[in-house]
């Protein structure tokens, strides 16, 4: 079985989006400075196409979490801004022509789309029966590699709290949202198996790593 | 003017201390795996009577936590487990006959009491007029030092929202309580001037340093 990674970038209270996500704020107000540390690495600039970047301990952690990714899942907000049907095919994420996935996307929704490709091997698959359909869907084209919760704070909480989580790392960096999405929330059995296994940081954001034991 | 400086151990999921605070247990359930990192060290092991203990990063900050403060304020839940008037002055603070304060030490609370001072130089005083006046009290008292603000989670939110704190450490563990007392709550205007200085970590905590700009 593949290994089912959840990692995401973290305010100091323990937001993990700001408030008020919109168009022009996918993250929410105030959500893009949760992901500062990540946008300064190599691998980070890479991605988006630009050259130069840190190298350190935020770029290890940072090129950890793009290795061995054989599928990901995300919630609906978090593949845009649309609620409700979708009125057309028109919108195809927040991502551009060439998504930053590179493979199969597992899109949870209550409204069926047909899947889509993308450039770059990235394709959208939209999945209206549940996180554990679309956790198996994501397992069996993983293959020899890890199924990724993309987010956002809503989706990965349900995966959290379902206990289905084999590796969750939380970068969190001291700013204070003050409102927004909380990741950690209706927590009250822990994390359910999921034990520490270090602490990193730089000098801008801590890693805290646990694994299933 | 003294520096306000404020100190607390943090779960990830953002307590301070547990639920269900008691005689028992006076962190709350699970609040004393808050302070895990800081038994472990040379300055919290010799605190307690103890020897031996860790040196690093983890040493440095306790240390730095306990230098320089010439008084400290801390609320009555983190007095004592009493509630409502004081019935008699048997009860004398969780901390035994010599507490580690060494110092002058502002309870506040609802209900006046007259101060009383312990082994080891901690002089307990009863502040009934709010946390503006225990500061007065307390600056006056601390000379060239600093003072702290102890805790709790009450006491301490109060002095952060009033913008009344110059320097904030979270010393953050990967611990998930579930629920208890939060610190950063109801922050809808950030931490009002308090820039990080930097984020440092042992291979068990994350120490969040702020100062005022």
């Amino acid at each position: 079985m593949p290994a089912v990674r959840l990692q995401l970038s973290m305010s100091l209270d323990g937001y993990v989006a700001g408030p008020r996500q919109s168009l022009e704020n996918p993250l929410g107000e105030g959500g893009m400075a949760l992901h500062e540390w990540a946008l300064a690495t190599r691998t980070f600039r890479e991605m988006f196409g630009s050259e130069g970047g840190e190298t350190g301990i935020d770029e290890d952690r940072a090129a950890a979490s793009r290795a061995n990714i054989g599928a990901t899942i995300m919630g609906r907000n978090m593949f845009g801004p649309i609620r409700g049907e979708w009125e057309n095919d028109d919108w195809k994420g927040w991502w551009g022509d060439n998504p930053p996935y590179h493979g199969p996307v597992y899109v949870l929704t209550h409204h069926a789309r047909d899947s889509f490709a993308m450039e770059g091997g990235t394709t959208f698959h939209f999945v209206t029966d549940g996180i554990g359909p679309a956790l198996e869907l994501a397992c069996a084209a993983a293959g020899d590699q890890d199924v990724v919760i993309g987010g956002g704070a809503s989706t990965a909480g349900q995966y959290l709290r379902a206990g289905l989580v084999d590796e969750l790392e939380l970068h969190v960096s001291p700013i204070i949202l003050g409102s927004g999405e909380r990741l950690l929330e209706d927590l009250d059995d822990g994390l359910d198996g999921l034990e520490p296994v270090d602490v990193l940081s730089s000098q801008r954001v801590a890693h805290f790593r646990f694994v299933r034991s």
